[in-house]
């Protein structure tokens, strides 16, 4: 037996217990005649003490040996401390070493063990498991797995059933690419990794299964931008049977059962918005409802003065910015040079500063008297106090220019309270989406979301203005769900594919064992699914998916510890059917 | 909304309720002036009833033209049946229907869509969707997520921690082969799907994560024998600073908690049998011990005397079949023809029928008396009224033989009750196997299994000799789960590479990473991983994993359904820096 306890279990009621205890050494203190060691495990640390009364000089001697991160396992007695440290739970005690073991000895680590660890990013990913061992990576752990934990509890209870979907599916043209396996058996074919379980589980939902839930990894290869992942956890779930609303609900109070089991957080309002009312308001389909500063459209009260800038925009918009009017000068000119930093993209900034005597200052005082800058106030919400900032031009353009301003904004007034939690659903989102580039329509969802009733006919003269069954779940300005009802009907899932540019060929290539399941009775049905490595983070009061998942790769999709993706062996490629294509 | 009520929901309570009801129509019974339906959905089935008296002409037409699997949604009024179906939860009741809505129609189902269907294999796989919506595969479905549920609710309650670990990792030349991920990013390599998680549950031990668990998708690209997959979940289990006994005694409380809770059925013996006896008694290292027929080991009792083919053989074995010396010789007959099949090997088999008063009537008459069989009937514990059967040869092959037919005539005789539950540890496997092709050793278990304390000079002398802290769990004579304690000695684990064959620098490469770890306090750890598929299998009282995965494939490791693997375009190849190389 290594232990009769974990190193974060003992406290004063165990007082002069004989104990075994097995774990790491924190850290080493030597005065001489006394040496205390902290030993330390998943479970906490605690205090052991070797000193020259009460023991040998063989075993003081060994004490004085330990080196940080050695493994240790020791037999002694639990005895009460003269000077409690409240810190941690095994403050009141210490233990009174008789005998010690050294389990494994360990060479000094390359950063420290510590809340703060010295390590720079490289080095903590290339020793991911020696990271492990900082608390906030193992709690974040530990919280992730409660999390998981409660979604299945509650889904469970709901009805839902967990059921797996293949990882080795066929590729498919539409969306991202895929990563693809290729088959030893079947020569010269592929297999793919999923997306997502999408198509599977539509055919459960054909197949009866009614609540399907699944929390299971996906596949993305795609070039990674700060903070993907090639590989990411999806709660994926999907009902038959149900409108929109049902679906809002189980989620909602999914939603709300997480906030409270995992952050004893209350949710009161769960709102609603659509996506034009979002993009319009907040410039960004998933806005950050903590905090206002909402969009104050002022076409109508700052066009057609002098200002050409202005008069020239197809929009012109503002936000009130709490409580900086008193920015300085240099302060503001700063926040013009963010905003025209080219990730922003705006050409400058206007701004209006709300005095606390009710007067207005603004950039532009050549063209507008303070009658007209209080109109932009009321538009805005400004009180006095708040600094107006204004932008304009091409109005897709400045929605997104503001919004990247309106969060830098409340990142840096602290307005982004970790602690705080606003979901919101945007519903409504447009069918289709324009891509710029090609000038083809590709699906804003998936090629499987439906029109709302009635819009079918728009896909050909409008083919931009259809609206879907579609949702996004928004918490804390981040998309942690989306989802939609599904096409259930062959003929509207074939026209939908050929709006998307798919020859019926194609479409039955790919798609034809799902098209053909709709025609043995398909009910009615939809689902969503959230990103679990976003949620968790999010819940966990952080934004960077990376610190909640064991072992992340890299932005180059390397995993640095393992050092893969690697070569493999000739033998290994003949037998795939397979030669490298490589450049010169 | 689709729905008020569930078709498993109304009961007598409900008389005289207006209800909406979605679902499956199951089948359509015309009587002229009364029509019934059944309408299914996952949770029951509901029977609709439309009369000539309560239904309007449109109405009774429109119940006419019902197909089988139609997706309908009615409104009705819960009424007393008059005469009751006590086969179903809803007997009692039924719908008069008011209102009809088709919504979506079907075409005839390949096969029927019943407990008994009349579709083949093939037919079920290629249209699987319709197959999980008979209620033997869709029971199969829950009962697996009831399982899982259960799994990780016993492991989380006992402290365990659910990790995700990655799914595109290195690939290892032990073991099976890997599927292999070209990366597109990482010109000429390549990921690996993994075959296990093990090496990351070791570094999550290193990393102190104490006690770890996960349900995972693993992957092996092997010849797929009769029910193996491709892709098959584990149980993957690891446990820091524990010995043996310690994992045992844990995972024997999981079994008897998954069989009391899921089966209702109560373990009170949990025997553990070394691997040498296992193979002496049942010639086999998963027995089934539901019933007895253990070996009885006949060399000192059959030898020397006149019957050559014994004096020749390594071992004479010997088991007594309950209750079947009343066997007609042409019974026996089929049962040496049995034996002799290729897939069994025996060269012959030797009987003697033990008598209800007492005599003994044997194939060897002229070799053996009387008394001589009665020595038999005490080598095998044979009851008057039992025959034994005797093979002989090299000792492992004739076990192997009298094993598969020990399992043959349990199974004839009915021995084999998929509702009883016999779990068993099989422990200290050897740590080597020799492969006779090769003439080489490698690692039973895998290679980070660590051998018993004290063996390691073995490894030298006689390698297969050397036994390892290795165990299996075994229910009804399938194992199902297995593990062992792991080296976590960087010395000891480049000792064992350099026996398994692996040059210092292979070592490296290949696990350079892990053996680094070792060096930064690795702490004492072992665990197990047991099979899902199989598992939840043998709980459910059936043998074949197939019926109890949603979406398996074939023998080829094909997905009939979706039709993969398959080809990918030649720009996705490019892509990924590959070319085919097919054959000519």
């Amino acid at each position: 037996m290594y232990r009769s306890h974990s190193c974060g279990e003992l406290r004063a009621s165990n007082n002069n217990q004989e104990v075994v205890l097995s774990g790491w050494v924190q850290k080493v203190r030597d005065k001489g005649f006394v040496i205390w060691a902290d030993l330390r495990d998943r479970y906490g640390i605690t205090q052991l003490i070797f000193d020259e009364e009460r023991t040998s000089k063989e075993l003081l001697e060994q004490a004085r040996s330990l080196g940080r991160e050695f493994v240790i396992q020791i037999k002694g007695t639990v005895i009460e401390r003269s000077s409690k440290n409240p810190n941690i739970a095994t403050g009141d005690i210490e233990v009174l070493v008789k005998e010690l073991k050294v389990l494994n000895k360990a060479l000094v680590p390359p950063f420290t063990i510590e809340d703060k660890t010295d390590g720079g990013e490289d080095l903590r990913m290339k020793y991911r498991y020696l990271d492990i061992r900082r608390n906030p990576v193992k709690n974040n752990l530990i919280f992730r797995h409660k999390v998981a934990m409660e979604v299945r509890k509650f889904l469970s209870d709901e009805g839902f059933i967990e059921v797996e979907t293949p990882y080795l599916i066929k590729s498919t043209p539409e969306g991202a690419r895929d990563f693809v396996v290729p088959s030893r058996m079947n020569e010269g074919q592929f297999y793919a990794l999923p997306q997502s379980p999408q198509t599977f589980k539509q055919l459960l939902m054909v197949g009866g299964m009614d609540k399907y839930f699944q929390i299971v990894k996906c596949f993305r290869d795609e070039d990674l931008r700060a903070d993907r992942q090639p590989e990411f956890t999806q709660i994926d779930c999907e009902m038959a049977f149900v409108e929109q609303e049902d679906i809002l609900n189980v989620f909602e109070n999914l939603t709300k059962y997480l906030l409270k089991e995992v952050k004893g957080f209350e949710i009161e309002n769960f709102p609603r918005m659509t996506y034009d009312d979002a993009m319009r308001t907040y410039g960004n389909d998933k806005p950050d409802i903590r905090f206002g500063m909402e969009f104050g459209e002022l076409n109508e009260v700052a066009q057609h003065k002098e200002f050409g800038v202005f008069n020239d925009a197809e929009l012109v918009v503002g936000i009130a910015v709490p409580g900086a009017a008193t920015y300085t000068r240099k302060e503001i000119d700063a926040l013009i040079d963010w905003v025209r930093r080219p990730q922003v993209g705006a050409k400058g900034m206007v701004y209006a500063k709300y005095n606390e005597d009710g007067s207005f200052k603004s950039s532009v005082d050549k063209f507008y008297d303070q009658e007209d800058l209080a109109k932009w106030a009321a538009a805005t919400g400004a009180k006095p106090g708040d600094l107006i900032c204004v932008l304009s031009g091409d109005a897709n353009k400045t929605r997104s220019q503001l919004s990247a301003l309106r969060m830098e904004l409340a990142e840096r007034l602290g307005l982004r309270n970790p602690e705080e939690f606003a979901p919101l659903w945007v519903i409504d989102f447009p069918l289709l989406e324009l891509d710029e580039e090609t000038g083809h329509y590709h699906a804003m969802h998936h090629p499987f979301t439906s029109p709302k009733p009635g819009q079918l006919e728009l896909l050909d003269s409008d083919p931009g203005a259809v609206k879907a069954n579609a949702y996004d779940l928004v918490l804390n300005g981040n998309e942690i769900g989306g989802g939609s009802i599904r096409i259930h009907d062959k003929d509207m899932q074939a026209t939908m594919f050929k709006h998307l540019g798919f020859t019926p060929e194609e479409a039955k290539a790919q798609f034809g064992f799902l098209m053909d399941a709709f025609q043995y009775g398909a009910p009615p049905h939809g689902g969503l699914a959230f990103g679990l490595d976003r949620l968790v983070a999010i819940l966990g009061g952080q934004e960077t998916i990376r610190d909640f998942i064991a072992f992340p790769k890299n932005n180059s999709g390397r995993d640095v510890m393992i050092d893969a993706p690697a070569k493999i062996d000739n033998e290994q490629l003949k037998e795939l059917h397979l030669k490298l294509d490589l450049k010169a």
